[in-house]
């Protein structure tokens, strides 16, 4: 079930998002951002977020907001983390396809990731087997905890 | 003469924004932004922001703020604009060399643009003479007030 975010949600959404965040092989954010600030970002008024629950459980998160606005509005962004203990079950697969649907409600007419970092592999193709292709490749983009400087790609695709 | 910005610019820096701002075709923020909202965007903490000033006359504004945070944060993104009476002398690209600068003094090691629409073609040739690369394309990225929905580059150089 993916359903919009409660109060009584954040305990589940800090612990999915804090062994990512301290990770820092995929998100761009600081490795030792604390769970209020991690919550007002993930929360934040201009995104719109969900919840993917499983029999009573958050099993991930995800939001989209407008990537720029102006001229730009029309294009969505969109993140996405998976409880570490759920991985392999489908959960982005299905957290992104709720993403696109809302995207379209919304109104947006394409959506794009900004920073998929190549290492990533798993997500990379994930994205591409719903619909997304790489349109760009920025150099060294990303600094890996384990492998250094890595590339990372723009993702996009049409709704 | 690139500055840093006082008080006093703000009627000046609005002088340059509003009508780029008005017609909608390279900056992708809302067309009917208004002056108190607009310098806050340009003037916002998380940016470094520089004017060049020639005899006495502010001329351009430019900004540079880390683009993405985490290991992401080693990358600076900037923006520029040039009053529309002052075009064709030089002033973007004397901006470009500033934040370049200014970019390698904050320790930042590459710059992207994000969304350069690729209708603003000397703008494109501009940064590209700079040592810009086109990264990536964005498929009809940006809706232009005459030509409609146009592509649009991410542009990238190392420092």
């Amino acid at each position: 079930m993916i359903r919009a975010v409660s109060d009584s949600d954040h305990a589940a959404i800090w612990a999915i998002l804090e062994p990512v965040i301290r990770a820092g092989e995929t998100l761009a954010v600081p490795r030792d951002l604390n769970r209020d600030d991690a919550l007002a970002l993930w929360l934040s008024p201009e995104r719109t977020v969900r919840v993917l629950e499983e029999d009573g459980a958050v099993l991930g998160i995800f939001y989209i907001r407008a990537n720029q606005s102006g001229g730009g509005r029309h294009v969505a962004n969109a993140g996405y983390v998976t409880a570490q203990h759920a991985t392999g079950r489908g959960v982005a697969r299905r957290m992104c396809a709720a993403s696109l649907d809302l995207a379209r409600e919304l109104s947006f007419s394409a959506m794009q990731y900004n920073l998929v970092i190549s290492t990533n592999s798993r997500a990379v193709r994930l994205w591409q087997t719903m619909g997304f292709a790489i349109v760009g490749t920025l150099p060294k983009a990303f600094v890996h905890p384990e492998a250094g400087p890595v590339d990372a790609f723009v993702m996009h695709r049409l709704l």
